[in-house]
């Protein structure tokens, strides 16, 4: 595999700088930390830092920016960042009306996250965390808080951010939050590895005919391999876990999300969201927005993944609210 | 290779009823044609009709939208689409103000929307167009004219659509636009093939540590086959390429963008990034905006181009005007 870097070891630290370089508008570098905030910092709000590790760009750090997060603190590549990074690049920002952290549930982010709390917590500023664990091939439903979080980390960054931006309290962001996440299920399918910067090797084998049906973004395995099968069935075995997960019914309104794990083409997630949104109807979900791109990505793993996320008139709300990002910005649609 | 899709006979008919169903909040899909409109058409301005082959999206689908083109025409993948399909979109559109079609300079694409003004013509509408010729790697400066349109496109669109949105007249626009043309350039370079739905085979073959320098994105020849090197040289060559081939000079400004094929990842192009603001910098070119993503893709090809603007206050003046698509969205900046 050819990436297209200098050295493997500063993969993550010149990534920051470029990204951040081509987006200065809306974004500075953290001096001595490997995280980015808003380059107009927000004053007197709720304060809302996602994270992770690197290898899934633009998550997290396109989604900084008004409307949206106000820091990002990025780790090595799939490794979550030290709690000495987040407590620092927390520290850049406001941290009077509290501090909230988003993030994907996993063991090294949530440790580290925790840890970082725990230091601002000292310091006498109030925090709380939301991890998201919208991956529902990765644990069955009586074990839902043991999720991964995938590419559902948008539509909550979205939501959790609008309330932050709008001046809710600390406690409401937080309930509007929870809300979110109860009403948001992925699923995610890979059909060929991506690899990391530095190893040649790629992150795990797939025959020629083979699918990992429920792939996490980390290449962690799903729930079977499968034979691979046409878009339209992909698109109907993926729907209908989400569907029976959520207790998705007649009458519900969502947004839907097509999201691109590196090397699938946004052809072929068309032909896929064509399929999602006819069972969509048939089954009498209104789609309020759909969605396709390439925001939480696994390096160049081919692949997609669906998100639903149920709405009700406040999550709508948040969700159609303007934002202005390097990966997302959206116009004000809170009226139409 | 796994291509998500049903059968490779109708992927862009499929393609389209996805994409439009995504985004219906703003385009429509035309009856009985491969093309889009916007949903809210606009009335008394010079209309802005774009197309091309697919399977490089989101170009030209995902541009369609306020401020942005009016309509798009798809052809198969990397085919031109037939005139009576041009004709018939451009149909759907107020053509009152006159239409201008703009499109990368193919043969193919070249016949087909001139056999469609022709029609127009015939119509009594006034019709010109602007051939994006941007891929400096394609011929030498002398032949200019006969370039290939690549990720330039992107540029094109937004400020040819500007114009057309602020009012300017059919000779303003296209003052406008022959203006940014020739102010704009593009290099690509490839890294891994692609492959076209229903053809196993991939576009081309490279070496495992070849590059295909100055390729195009339908897999056409560069320059040369280079040996594989590290981003920050690969920077430098291209950098270097456009900058004489423009004479960029110190004091000019300008927009920049990378645009990924298909599969390299943004962690990426970021690196290149980084790389080419140095140089820029150390240029003296003023950086007006940066950006990095997959607008005008091959496929899951491996690679990516640099695209260089230079503006001045009045093309400055329609790039900050603010836009909404599918797939390009800014907020206004004429006053930041």
């Amino acid at each position: 595999m050819k990436k297209i870097i200098n050295s493997p070891n500063n993969v993550v630290g010149e990534m920051l700088e470029g990204f951040v370089s081509a987006h200065c508008r809306y974004i500075e570098k953290v001096p001595d930390a490997n995280g980015v905030t808003r380059r107009e910092k927000a004053k007197g709000k709720v304060a809302l830092v996602i994270g992770g590790g690197s290898g899934h760009e633009p998550l997290f750090i396109g989604f900084v920016g008004q409307g949206l997060a106000d820091a990002s603190v990025a780790g090595n590549i799939f490794a979550s960042p030290n709690p000495e990074a987040i407590y620092n690049v927390t520290n850049q920002l406001d941290t009077s009306g509290g501090v909230i952290f988003l993030y994907g549930n996993y063991a090294g982010d949530n440790m580290n996250f925790d840890m970082a709390e725990e230091m601002l917590g000292d310091d006498g500023v109030r925090t709380a965390h939301i991890r998201v664990c919208d991956d529902c091939a990765s644990a069955p439903p009586e074990r839902a808080e043991e999720r991964r979080g995938i590419a559902g980390d948008l539509f909550m960054i979205k939501v959790v951010g609008a309330a932050c931006e709008a001046g809710c309290d600390f406690d409401e962001v937080m309930r509007i939050g929870e809300k979110a996440l109860s009403n948001l299920r992925t699923v995610g399918l890979a059909t060929s590895p991506g690899s990391i910067p530095g190893n040649p090797k790629p992150m795990f084998e797939l025959g020629e005919d083979e699918i990992e049906f429920g792939m996490g973004i980390h290449g962690e395995p799903g729930i079977r391999r499968d034979k691979f099968r046409p878009a339209d069935e992909l698109a109907e075995t993926m729907y209908s876990l989400i569907s029976k997960d959520m207790a998705l019914k007649k009458g519900d309104q969502a947004a839907v999300l097509i999201n691109g794990l590196g090397s699938t083409t946004m052809l072929e997630m068309s032909i896929v969201y064509r399929k999602l949104a006819e069972l969509l109807e048939e089954d009498g979900i209104d789609v309020y927005d759909g969605d396709i791109g390439n925001y939480s990505t696994s390096q160049e793993m081919g692949g997609f993944s669906i998100s639903i996320l149920r709405l009700d008139g406040e999550l709508k709300k948040y969700y159609s609210a303007p934002c202005i990002s390097p990966a997302y910005t959206r116009e004000d649609r809170r009226n139409g």
